[in-house]
């Protein structure tokens, strides 16, 4: 591998849509991932997000990334809030002056930007991992093993990691504060061959537990039960986790078992990392910020982060201007914590505590939502991200149109 | 004493309001006090909170008890919040359609209370304090001591407890359960004659911790300070506290010290007692539930209880109608979730917290307000009380009028 301008470490949705701007730009990128292409196209395991805000369907279709996001992901204009036995629906573009969502696997997504990366002629490095991370400050060199098993070193001008939740990376940054919060709940998921509950996703408030009704396609069904942080998923046998799914539904919709093709367990966590810098190496995506999936922020958190570092090396290659690259965790922040703030909205007003106090705050949060339409619009505004892919919607348009 | 319909405990803000009220139904009232009309009109102690939402000067000018009020109290029409060294002002009729709030203090309106109860004919039985209630469920019997030091009994066809935050009646619901939630921080507060910081409230969050600028008059200061719990008010000299306050207010105002006339340490806490009746007891005010001070609440909360039992004993008495009566904590419990919510939104937005996590989503929050129309109209409806005494606002004026 020849020495190159940006090496980035990670071919998730952030690195790779990262990897697409950089080179559209003629710069020399190298992208290295430690998994196989395999791996991340097909196992079960990579079935995370499908939730686009509107601006991260914005920047998608207009990098030219988003046309099969366009006719299989599904459009929806509204989400249910479900609470006190009645479906409440959150009309989006009557809320955010018609914006809308978009639903597309995380695991489709990678797939388009996979194969359209290729076809450009562009290499991704599978099965590079990387171990290690040399002279940051001068001239940052990756280490990494080849599929061969060999470790060869990568010398970049700059560095960016985008290696995901359980970054390597993260720890190169001497001095940076990890903020977190952990919840003592979390997720335990099904993908299963089902209808959907209902068209649109529904955020299930009940006694009992939350409860997320959510989809893949007209036939794939993805739901979700909040169950206690310590809770082990062989207690649950799949039709329980269906008897439990409906009881949460009670009195306002019901599912239909299927087949199930993937069962998780994932708790619940908020992290941010600061800076997301140092030197002439960057952090992006999960490897910099965790948050709840309640809000649905993950993956597009990681898609702004993308476009803010593409605006900076482009400022910084074809402007000579490094300011942008020196501002960007400041700027970067921005909608980090914004997106953090909304996870914990949602999760603190979905997710029934234990705390007795707590739950009368919560239910008292739910019914005047039900009532206030500032707090719709304040949920709906989030949701479909005007303030954090919304800043970024029209940042590729001219360079895409050129 | 004669035997009575309805026996108040407690001649504060809502017992008063309740006395008033019912006897002008004609209703044979009692109200017990334990402490001296001196006590409660004079002691730097009963220095409480100022700020009337809309809908509490609705009510006590319905009721035809806010001559003084209308006079001597300040109509404000907005707040300022004071974050990032700038002010940002919320203007509250702009925000929602014309109202606003009133600051008066406390005390005054005690004054007020008991100066109008007693023109009226009635009775207040000063130093009366009540060590115990028998037969809650027959014929409920008062057993008090008188200030000669006996013990006397006075039965009722209704006890309501009105006795404040160190309630003794509380206890009295059995199988009452007792939600709470303690702050680790206090408020150090100033009553001094000085002049107020601005013309309105200044709400200023800064790193080294809240402060709240706030007045009883155009030349009596009320000054507030973020401390640690465990603080001791030895360890805050005159000298410091101005210090400080100017410190905290640094950039945006400043405060010219004066002679302190009270100076006290208050921790927050947020509480609610439910259900909160039993039998013919119920209970209202502080003793039923507790906010921390920050969203200025306390006494508005007291005043809706007031109007909401006043409501339910005319329902029983004049139609012989139980129900509301029976209904009373589940109504009640609307307008207290509802300001314990919006207390608990306005102290953790505005408290510097220990945990970094926790300070970067307050941090978001507060930017979010001061670029989000809807959640400053959320604060704003909030703060003038739309969905606590502005659901009474209209119930009084009928009577008065008729």
């Amino acid at each position: 591998m020849p020495r190159v301008q940006v090496g980035i470490v990670g071919a998730g949705p952030a690195g790779l849509l990262l990897a697409h701007l950089l080179a559209g730009e003629g710069l020399e990128v190298a992208v290295l991932e430690a998994r196989s292409r395999e791996y991340l196209e097909q196992s079960p395991h990579r079935i995370r997000a499908g939730v686009l805000e509107w601006g991260s369907k914005e920047i998608l279709a207009q990098a030219g990334l988003g046309d099969r996001m366009l006719v299989q992901g599904l459009e929806h204009r509204g989400v249910y809030l479900a609470f006190d036995g009645a479906l409440h629906r959150l009309d989006f573009p009557a809320l955010t002056e018609g914006r809308s969502i978009w639903v597309y696997g995380q695991q489709y997504l990678v797939q388009d930007l996979i194969r359209l990366y290729l076809e450009k002629g562009h290499a991704i490095h599978f099965e590079h991992e990387v171990v290690g991370l040399e002279a940051l400050e001068a001239e940052p060199t990756l280490v990494y093993r080849t599929p061969q098993g060999q470790t060869e070193r990568l010398v970049c001008e700059f560095v960016v990691g985008a290696d995901g939740s359980h970054s390597l990376l993260r720890s190169q940054i001497p001095g940076a504060q990890v903020h977190q919060k952990t919840y003592p709940f979390a997720w335990l998921g099904i993908l299963a061959q089902a209808r959907p509950a209902a068209e649109e996703l529904i955020y299930a408030s009940h006694p009992r537990g939350f409860a997320l009704f959510s989809m893949r396609s007209p036939s794939i069904a993805r739901n979700y039960l909040q169950v206690p942080v310590e809770e082990r998923l062989e207690d649950w046998p799949d039709a329980r986790i269906w008897e439990e799914l409906n009881r949460r539904l009670e009195g306002v919709a019901q599912v239909e078992p299927g087949p199930l093709l993937e069962k998780s367990l994932t708790p619940l966590r908020s992290m941010v990392v600061t800076p997301m810098q140092h030197g002439r190496f960057f952090l992006m995506g999960d490897a910099a910020h965790i948050v709840p999936p309640t809000g649905a922020k993950g993956m597009n958190l990681a898609l702004c982060d993308a476009v803010l570092l593409y605006r900076a090396f482009k400022a910084y290659y074809q402007q000579k201007d490094p300011g942008p690259l020196e501002a960007y965790t400041p700027e970067a922040l921005r909608h980090v914590w914004q997106a953090e703030l909304f996870s914990y909205f949602m999760t603190t007003l979905l997710h029934t505590p234990a705390d007795p106090f707590d739950d009368g705050l919560r239910q008292a949060h739910l019914r005047h939502l039900g009532q206030s339409p500032h707090l719709q619009r304040f949920l709906a505004e989030n949701y479909v991200g005007l303030h954090t892919s919304g800043r970024y919607a029209g940042v590729l348009r001219a360079p895409v149109r050129g």
